[in-house]
């Protein structure tokens, strides 16, 4: 072991050694792959995390990573594939084989080999659970019955369960003895004779009690139990504000059913604030490994929305077709009003969407966060609409158009401040995402009433 | 204790129970602070987690807020500041005074007292430090000279340390008859005789060891130390990707100076995440409870770089006046190249921000990157320039127009695949923060290259 460190350090510059693999490492694999020499890629390989290994695996061009694959296809270490990305992995198990996969998953804990099955599509997550042995196959299908991003699908099922009236010294007695206990824990559960959860004792001040304390006298009583049903973005709130390490899943019935601990929750806490980023820059999540063609896909659909949105635009536009013929100053200045309330409105969209995946917004304050949107988009209007309207007045020697193109501006401004905000409320309350749809809504609405507004005024006081 | 788990639950409604405060709670504490009954308010205040309270306290209007404080200002639990939201935060420490606030934070870990004292206002730092107790000051100042978002910053000085010659035995003992251990630990440290960690035990490993088994022959060697000065996403994605609960931080010479512990990073994925997201759509963060004006000054300061895009446009648009004024059908259709190619660039954009910022874009796989980007922007530029050329030459009857639409749309949406990956690449270079700057590039490229294109292949081959 302590060689593999060695050899580990003499391979890596300093700060690389700590993301386990180096670029170094990387191009000498490159080249092993490219001759197809099994015994130097098996030993560049040997002294890798399999987090670092399934980074080597996405990072190879698809033909290295083909050979790659075939030289570990045999014994494949299921721990990489839960650390790939999900296009590739798909790609993976595709070339092992189903079979192969399913051999592979049977050691891993419950929750993982969840995790890695339900990404799947649905003849390969078919073809492995056919291919597990009957008692794992039905925990995990089981488990597949509860919804996507529920608590289920997060919690392991091996768990520590004592009762309270054991001592410290019986629990660490059971603790040594007992073979059938999870790879790691942080906290056991107390629970009453019907397997209720009534309380926690974690490791850290277990050890540091008597012998003879009852587990009654140190238990905390104040703990969070999860429904198996509860969201997972709802569990990530609760670990975070708490700061939980593990918390105790409950049934419909409240007995204990098994736990949730703090590093699956790690990653649905990247996984939530990513899958909002890309929502609300519309593009679909895990873009940047999948193949050329579907990434352009997934990208024209979301732009069908943007389309969409300019035509309308466009139409409202060709209604003024004439105004502008006789006043070309317009066509210059029309961009202004939709683009600096679209951008304005984007930023209320972006608070209000955040603040209420936080719990931060809704309910009581709501009135209030939307008033003080209102007064922002007015106090902005005021500074955007002088300014604009100055430059434009003094640009064309024409005082009438800067107040119609300022007074526009003022009105849209306000426009996009209340629907910025009032459209992730609305979307939230119907029980949707708003990342998905309040900012292409937000920016259709500003666009046609940014148009609407400027050449409609221009139209009735200037022409 | 129990009875307290009772009061909260009949409280409460069952969902709303777990995030411990419910809607009927805080109505009734509006109407105790209203009437400044500080007893009732106390009573309602007191099953709730600091977390809770820090809820509560966010909610409140201004002037009750100002009520709850002065209630809550004797022996104020420095546990609600760590989860109140800075704006908030500030202003509490303001109405408490800071002598008050240096007393209750000499309680904390102190990892927490920094982050509490850090996110402060430089004169209120001063003050707070001044007030604290030069043994505790000096810890905290030391630490304050780190960098902010150092892994110095995040990490605890209360660590456990033992050498690798020990038993089970011996170390249990240890733990069992030490007084001075962190409040909360996953991982023991094993060290040599120059402090260097050279290996771990999780604690629920150690408890399933034979007493008289070596401490050196169980521990896992493969750890990752943590140099004080790496950035605290560094840490995080180390966290993340090997799955850590805590890792040890060592100073430039190797010696283990303190730990970090998983709850602390969940905090930082979350602030990361949320800092990009803020970024991409131009908001400063933690932008929901700020007052009104300096909401609306830091909006302002951010649209000023719309402000400057778009007066860029519009001038670039005023050089075609002539050409509009001869062809209004030109000011109809020119936001859509502009729009089109704006929104598929802000995909790209997004997607390679949150592959830099997850080390997943970089290096060796770049090229690659960068082709795959200019071939979906083509594909995509020929859909979209297809669809709107046929549109634009059926609407206005003019096959030419719709031919040079499609065409400035096609070189636009490859210019802003190329750009939107390439902007977030280069600024990354830099050593600045792509998810700051190369949106407004990007957008402001699109728009210049997108106007310019369309009116001036329409005055080269129209007018």
């Amino acid at each position: 072991m302590i060689d593999k460190v060695h050899l580990h350090e003499q391979e890596h510059g300093k700060n690389d050694s700590l993301y386990g693999v180096s670029q170094n490492t990387i191009r000498a694999l490159e080249v092993a792959l490219e001759d197809e020499e099994e015994k130097k890629v098996k030993k560049l390989l040997q002294p890798l995390h399999a987090a670092d290994v399934a980074v080597v695996i996405e990072y190879l061009a698809p033909h290295l990573r083909h050979n790659l694959i075939e030289i570990l296809r045999f014994r494949f270490d299921p721990d990489i594939l839960t650390h790939l990305n999900e296009t590739v992995r798909e790609e993976v198990v595709e070339q092992i084989g189903t079979r192969e996969i399913a051999e592979a998953i049977i050691g891993l804990e419950s929750n993982e080999a969840v995790a890695l099955i339900e990404d799947l599509e649905e003849d390969q997550q078919k073809e492995i659970l056919d291919s597990i042995p009957i008692g794992e196959r039905v925990i995990l299908e089981e488990v597949l019955t509860y919804p996507e991003d529920s608590a289920a699908r997060l919690m392991q099922r091996e768990i520590i369960c004592v009762p309270s009236f054991w001592t410290v010294a019986e629990t660490l007695k059971y603790l040594t003895e007992e073979k059938e206990l999870p790879d790691k824990f942080y906290d056991l559960f107390i629970v009453d004779p019907k397997h209720t959860p009534i309380g926690e004792v974690s490791l850290s001040s277990l050890l540091r009690e008597l012998p003879t304390t009852k587990i009654l006298d140190i238990m905390r009583v104040d703990i969070k139990r999860i429904p198996v049903l509860m969201d997972q973005e709802e569990v990530a709130l609760l670990f975070r504000k708490y700061g939980l390490v593990s918390a105790p899943v409950v049934d419909e019935g409240g007995r204990i059913v098994g736990m949730i601990t703090v590093d699956d929750v790690v990653d649905v806490i990247e996984e939530e604030a990513e899958e909002d980023i890309m929502l609300l820059s519309r593009v679909t999540e895990s873009d940047f490994y999948e193949p050329l063609l579907s990434t352009s896909y997934s990208r024209i659909r979301w732009l069908m929305i943007s389309l969409v949105n300019t035509l309308l635009a466009v139409t409202v536009i060709s209604q003024f077709q004439s105004t502008i013929e006789k006043m070309v100053a317009l066509a210059v200045l029309m961009p202004i009003n939709a683009a600096m309330s679209g951008n304005a409105g984007m930023q209320v969209v972006t608070v209000a969407v955040r603040a209420i995946a936080t719990r931060e917004l809704g309910g009581a304050n709501m009135n209030r966060a939307i008033w003080k949107e209102i007064l922002v988009g007015l106090i902005n209007g005021i500074v955007f609409g002088g300014v604009m309207g100055a430059i434009a007045a003094f640009w064309f020697a024409d005082p009438a158009l800067g107040i119609v193109l300022g007074g526009a501006l003022i009105f849209n401004m306000i426009w996009a401040a209340f629907w910025g905000i009032t459209f992730p409320i609305l979307i939230n309350k119907m029980g949707m995402d708003p990342a998905l749809s309040a900012g292409p809504l937000l920016t259709t609405t500003t666009d046609l009433v940014g148009f609407a507004t400027f050449l409609g005024l221009a139209w009735y006081f200037l022409v």
